[in-house]
C-alpha cells in the first residue's frame, strides 16, 4: 500500500469553489486561500442562523494505546461514507499542530484513503491561524512584561506572573528560562517559560468563542498576573483584547478543505487535548450544522477525557446537541488493554481479547451518561480474527450498542458504509437526550468528583494542598461556578498510565488548580501535564526534504 | 485630510485576478489569498526569463530626520504616476513588520494618496510571509538546542552559539534570557536572547536568493554555533535545511496587491536595515522586471546605508542593472541638517537649508560613483518657500542632478507626474553604467575603508579589538571575499547620530563583525545595533479595536 502523502499527492481534488456552492454558499462568503483552501466568512451565519440544524455525530475512542486506534481516520472515513450514500455530510476536526511535524508525529490529517487535503498545507502554515493565535498570544506576553517595566502601573508581582509565552514549535528548552536580564533598560528580571501554541488560552477562546464579540471579551478576561495584593490583573487591565482581536479577525473564519472523496470539511483551532478541551471550534461545528445534514466531528483522546470535555465544555458553551457517538476500537488495542505487548498483538487470543473489552464497556456505560446512543466502530486489521471480531461484537450488544466494522483506511468511504449505516439506523431509531454531566453550581469539588467517579470510576479524589489553596482562592474571586477541564494522562482511566482496562478501587489526585478564566474553565491538574513537547534524537526534520520543482519528501 | 486608514479603506480595489491579468499572468500562475492579494508562482520565471528586462528605478532619500522625507510615499506615488501617463509600471517594496505596529510606528504601506492596499492586511499577517521565516528559524534554534541535549554529537560549546530566536513582536524582556533551566531533562542552560523577525538571516536569505534551491543551500550555510574547538557548525550539519526549505515553499512567493490606483505591487521580504540590506527580495525584484517597463523600488534608510546596501548587495547577488535613482527630500528635513530644532521648520530660513542642503549633495555625488544618474525628489509641504524650493534646485543643477517636485501624499499619482516625467527624461537622454563600489577580492579592512571614505566622506576606519579577531577568524574559515553590510546609524553619515548635514574630519570606529554566511555577508557593527525593539509606555495596540462588523480602528 503507498503511504499517506502519496495517497494525498495522488487525490484529485476539486476546486474549493465548487466545494463550496455544493454546500449553497454564495461566492463572497468564500475567501480563497490557493484553489483548494478557504475560510468561510462568518456572515453565513446570520444567513442561515435559523435553519434547523443537520445532525451532529461524535467521534471517540477508547483509552489510546501505541497499537493505534484510528480515530481521525474513523472520522474521516465516516463522513467520506456519507457522502458516498448520498447523504449532505460535513467533517469538522482540528487543525494539527506545526511543532510536533517535525518531531515524531507526522501528519495529522488522517490516514490511508480516509484523509484531509491538501495535507502538506493543512500539516504547514495552512491558513495561519496558528501564527495568528502565537501573534495574539505574543502581543499580551509583551504588552504585560513591558507594563512592569514601564513603571509597573498595575502593581504587577513579577514573581506571580501566569501567563506564560508560546511558540509552535517543540522547543524543549524554552521550558524554563530567566527573562529580563541585561540591566535596567531591557525588562524586569524574571522566571518563566514557554509552552507550544496549542496549550495557549488564546487557542482555547477560539474553539469556545461565539464570534468576534465572544472572542474579544474573553480574550480581556484572560487572567495574566497577580499584583502584590494578591489581586487578578487581566488582559482588559492591559488594554490588550482589541488589538489581540484585531489579529484574530482572520483566524476566526473556519477553514473549508475535502477528503481525497471531496466531502467537504471544516478544519478549524486545535487546543492541546493536555490542558484544554481538545475539539475543533464551536464556530465551525455550528456553520457545518447549518450546511449539511450529518456533521462528523471528533474530540482528542478517549472518551473518558475527549468526549467528556466535548460534551462537558464545547457543548454546553455551544449550546450543542449530539446525536450519536462512535466509539473507535481495534481489536489490537484491547488485547493491549488485556495486557499483551505489541509485539503479541498479531495472533488472536481471545483471553487477552476478554480481559480488555471491559476499557471499551465503561467508555459505552459512559456515553449512556450523557444520554447520547453509541456504536462502537471496529477499526479492523487484517490479523483480526472472527472469533475475536464476534467477542467484542457480543460484549458491546449486551450493552446495548451497535457495532459496526470500519475499513476507511484500506477502502476509503466504501470501507465505511456499513459503519455509516449503523450510525443511520441508530439515530432513525434513538432519539438522544442530551445531558450534561453536572450542574455548574456544585462546588469544584463536587464536579470533579462526580467526572472521577461516575466516568472514571474512581472512588473519591484527593486535592493536594496547593489544589486546595487555589480553590478557594478561584472561587474567593467569582470563578467558582467554572466547568471543570481535566488534565490527566489519557492512557488509563486512573491518573496512572500503566492501569489499563477498567481498573477499580483507586482514587484521582488532583495536584493543582489553573484558571482560564478567557476559555472559561478550570483545568484540574491530576498529573504531569507536559504543554512543550521536545524534539527526539532525531527530529523528523532532519529527513524532510523538497525539491526545485516544490515537490515534498519525508514530511510524513 | 483623512487618516492615512480612512483613505486606504475608502480605495476602490480592483480584483487582483484582474490586475494580474493586465500584467500577462495566467491564472494557474496566480495562487489568491482572499480577493485582493496573490502569490505568484515561481514558474512564471521560466517562461519570462529571455525576455529584456524593463527599467529598474531605485527611490533612497537624504539621511532621515524626525521631520519625515517620505520614501515609500514616492516609490508608491510615482509608480503611480508612471501608471498614470500610460506606461505599464510596477512597483517593488518590502512588507511591513508586525511588532512595530503595536507599538508606535504604525502602516508601512505609504501613506495619503500614495498607499498599497489593502493596507490592514499587509500591516497584519498578509500572507504569512513573516510567520514562515519566524517557523524557520524556530525550528532551526530548536534542532540546535536539541542537538545540544541529545548526546551533543557535534560538539557544540554552549557559551558559543550564535544563532538566536525570533519572534515578529516588540518584546523587550526577551533581549537577554537564559533557557535550558529545569534540570536534566529540560535542556542545557545556556545565555540567548530574541531578536525581531525581520532580523532574522533567514530573512536576509529570502531577500538575496535567487530560487528555492539557492535558498535551502543558503540556510545550510548559516553558522549557528562553534565547536569547542572553534570549528563552525552549520544549520547542514544539524540537517535542518531541508525542513525549512519546506517551511518557505509558499513564502518564496512574491505577494502581488495594488496600490489606491491600481497599480500592480510586488511587496516581499522586508530585511532589517539596520542589520542586513533591507530591499525587498531579489526575486520579486527580478520578476517585476519582467513584467512591466519600469519597476520602482526602495531600499532602506539614506541612500548612504540603504542605496549602497541595495547597489553593492542586492544588485551584485541578483545580476541586477539599476538605471536611475531617485533622491528624495523635504526642505524642512534638510533644514534640520542645517540645525534647525523639529518646531522651527515652519518659516523660511534659506541660512539654514544652505548649511544642511551639503546632505543632499553629498548623497547625489554618491550616487555618481555607482555610475547610476540621479534625479532629486523633493516632497513638497505647504510651508516649503519659493526661494527655499529655488535654493535645492539651483544646488542640484550644479551637481548635474535633475529636480523635481511631488505632491503625491496630497495629490497621489497625479502630484507624481512631474517626478515621473522628470525620471523619464533622464532615462531617455542618460545610459547608466552602473557598477558595484567594491570587488570582493579586496580585503575585508580594504571593502569597509572604500564605504567609508567614498560614500561615509571618513578619514579613515578604526578596528576594535573584537573586531580584528572576528576578521582573522572569517577569512581564516573562508569568508574573507564576503560583501560587507554595514550597521551604522542612519541619522548622519558618520557613526554619531547627532551629526547632521555633511560632517568632515571624522573615522569610522568597527566595533564587532558578524558573519551572515547564509545570507551571504559580514555585517560591519559601527555602534549599538538594535535588533529586538521594545513597546513605548503606551503601546499603540492599546488604542486598536475590531467591532462586530470587523471594522478596525488605532490600526495606525
Amino acid at each position: 500500500m503507498k503511504s499517506d502523502i502519496e495517497i494525498a499527492q495522488a487525490a484529485v481534488m476539486k476546486p474549493i469553489l465548487e466545494i463550496a456552492k455544493n454546500l449553497d454558499l454564495k461566492d463572497d462568503e468564500v475567501e480563497l486561500y490557493g484553489k483548494y483552501k478557504a475560510k468561510i466568512n462568518l456572515s453565513v451565519w446570520n444567513r442561515l442562523k435559523d435553519k434547523p440544524d443537520g445532525k451532529l455525530i461524535l467521534v471517540t475512542a477508547i483509552n489510546p494505546t501505541p497499537a493505534g486506534e484510528g480515530k481521525t481516520t474513523t472520522t474521516v472515513g465516516l463522513g467520506q461514507a456519507l457522502s458516498k450514500m448520498g447523504k449532505k455530510a460535513m467533517i469538522a476536526v482540528r487543525e494539527p499542530s506545526l511543532g510536533p511535524c517535525f518531531g515524531v508525529k507526522g501528519g495529522a490529517a488522517g490516514g490511508g484513503y480516509a484523509q484531509v487535503v491538501p495535507m502538506e498545507d493543512i500539516n504547514l502554515h495552512f491558513t495561519g491561524d496558528f501564527h495568528a493565535i502565537t501573534s495574539a498570544h505574543s502581543l499580551l506576553a509583551a504588552m504585560l512584561d513591558n507594563s512592569i517595566q514601564q513603571g509597573n502601573p498595575l502593581n504587577i508581582d513579577p514573581r506571580q506572573v501566569v501567563f506564560r509565552r508560546v511558540v509552535d514549535m517543540n522547543d524543549r528548552a524554552l521550558r524554563k528560562i530567566v527573562m529580563g536580564l541585561g540591566g535596567k533598560m531591557e525588562g524586569v528580571p524574571r522566571e518563566s517559560g514557554y509552552d507550544i501554541t496549542v496549550a495557549s488560552e488564546v487557542m482555547a477562546i477560539l474553539c469556545l468563542a461565539k464570534d468576534l464579540m465572544d472572542l474579544k471579551e474573553r480574550f480581556g478576561k484572560i487572567v495574566v498576573a497577580y499584583t502584590y495584593e494578591g489581586e487578578p490583573v487581566t488582559a482588559h487591565d492591559l488594554e490588550a483584547e482589541g488589538a489581540m482581536a484585531l489579529l484574530m479577525k482572520d483566524a476566526i473564519k473556519p477553514n473549508l478543505v475535502q477528503t481525497l472523496e471531496n466531502t467537504p470539511v471544516f478544519i478549524h483551532g486545535g487546543p492541546f487535548a493536555n490542558i484544554a478541551h481538545g475539539c475543533n471550534s464551536i464556530m465551525a461545528t455550528k456553520l457545518g450544522l447549518k450546511l449539511a445534514d450529518y456533521l462528523v466531528t471528533e474530540a482528542g483522546f478517549g472518551a473518558d477525557l475527549g468526549a467528556e470535555k466535548f460534551f462537558d465544555l464545547k457543548c454546553r458553551y455551544g449550546g450543542l446537541k449530539p446525536e450519536a457517538v462512535v466509539i473507535v476500537a481495534t481489536v489490537r488495542a484491547l488485547k493491549m488493554n488485556g495486557g499483551l505487548a505489541k509485539d503479541q498483538l498479531g495472533t488472536e487470543d481471545l483471553g487477552a481479547l476478554a480481559r480488555g473489552v471491559v476499557n471499551l464497556e465503561k467508555h459505552i456505560e459512559n456515553m449512556a451518561k450523557f444520554g447520547v446512543p453509541a456504536v462502537v466502530a471496529i477499526n479492523r486489521f487484517p490479523t483480526d480474527s472472527e472469533a475475536e471480531l464476534n467477542l467484542v461484537r457480543e460484549r458491546c450488544q449486551e450493552l446495548g450498542a451497535e457495532v459496526a466494522l470500519s475499513e476507511v483506511f484500506m477502502r476509503g468511504g466504501e470501507g465505511g458504509v456499513e459503519l455509516a449505516e449503523t450510525v443511520l439506523s441508530v439515530l432513525q431509531r434513538e432519539e438522544a437526550k442530551f445531558k450534561v454531566l453536572y450542574e455548574l453550581d456544585l462546588s469544584i469539588e463536587e464536579k470533579i468528583e462526580k467526572i472521577a467517579k461516575d466516568i472514571y470510576g474512581a472512588d473519591g479524589v484527593i486535592f493536594d494542598k496547593a489544589a486546595q489553596a487555589s480553590m478557594k482562592k478561584y472561587v474567593e474571586m467569582g470563578y467558582g461556578n467554572l466547568p471543570i477541564c481535566m488534565a490527566k494522562t489519557q492512557y488509563s482511566f486512573t491518573d496512572d498510565p500503566t492501569r489499563l482496562g477498567r481498573p477499580t478501587g483507586f482514587t484521582i489526585t488532583v495536584r493543582e488548580l489553573r484558571l482560564s478564566a478567557g476559555a472559561g474553565f478550570l483545568v484540574a491538574v491530576t498529573g504531569t501535564i507536559m504543554t512543550m513537547p521536545g524534539l527526539p534524537k532525531r527530529p523528523a526534520a532532519t529527513r524532510m526534504d523538497i525539491d526545485a520543482e516544490g515537490t515534498i519528501t519525508g514530511l510524513f
